[in-house]
């Protein structure tokens, strides 16, 4: 009998960067007994990112954020929206270029991540913020 | 126990630019009486895309779209597929930075989507289009 | 009464490019009988996507690479992530860029794709690659 389940993470970032929560995740697959089913994780923020990366050094995530940086520059003048910051623009394009959502399998009581896989937010803006990711979880 | 649905929208453009309609997936969801759960939206075309974005400043979605007309410009001589015009391989390169499916879980009745958070239908084609969205819902 | 099932696709990938495995994804499901549901893909790496792209003309593939070599090049002096090669931080950033997560609904035993979705795997590194893909299903 397939059952379901809804929970709220609170990820508290100190500006833009990669903050992994795997282990939040993963926690709380293994309180409930999650044996096999799908994980899927909705970020309430259209300035920040859900994304899948390399958890294993650190260089990836650094240059990761340059590359961004670079590709949407803050203080671009082709953004008019630009009451919030000049970095609030370029967040949301970062969004739009990346994801909110991710869905991710579980088999015998384990995400289905790969060896390398974690599961991060991404902090678009510079100051420090409290996002909101919503976990949905079907199977059983 | 748990239940699904199926359901699908058609979205009209009137050419490039971002469309809203989390009114249309909040009203299939409020008619079916949908309360706890994961919907899961697929676009069936390749030359836009599906985005959560802000919905109150529309200088956001301006310049969203002015950041991608020159990250991936119209008539680019990089692209040889132009038999379908100078906008149609830019269309499939928006299509593959962004999104086809978006997943949203729902609580106690509502879609759990920020404040700022609306649906887009994301019309790359510069020509009106009639697009369609595959929904599926699983929950109670 | 709802169901679920888990699989694994292994995709052998000869170097840079885009692998469509959309018969191996519509042979499983046809094998196992589904009708309507949801099919979600996850790719178990982070130097790869997947990409649900046009499968009609082969241009199409070959204008994505090309734009995404130019976007992201080989060799950036802005990476410092460079001891496994100077393709595998410009393929991290492929991967941020695109998606490793796929849900696709199903409708009287078909997948709701598009005429012209396929589903491909999308290799960033230069060299071949045994790529693994969970799927899950859920539905009837």
């Amino acid at each position: 009998m397939l059952r379901q389940a809804l929970n709220e993470f609170t990820i508290r970032t100190r500006g833009r960067g990669l903050y992994e929560f795997t282990d939040e995740v993963a926690g709380w697959v293994a309180k409930n007994g999650f044996k096999n089913g799908l994980v899927t994780l909705h970020l309430r923020h259209t300035s920040a990112s859900l994304l899948i990366q390399e958890n294993a050094d650190p260089d990836v995530r650094r240059d990761l954020e340059a590359f961004f940086a670079r590709l949407v520059p803050d203080g671009d003048p082709i953004f008019i929206h630009t009451a919030e910051g000049d970095d609030d623009m370029p967040a949301h394009v970062r969004t739009a270029l990346t994801a909110v959502n991710l869905s991710i399998p579980m088999s015998d009581g384990e995400l289905a991540l790969g060896t390398w896989q974690g599961i991060y937010l991404w902090e678009h803006r510079k100051a420090a913020h409290s996002r909101k990711v919503t976990a949905h979880f079907v199977g059983e």
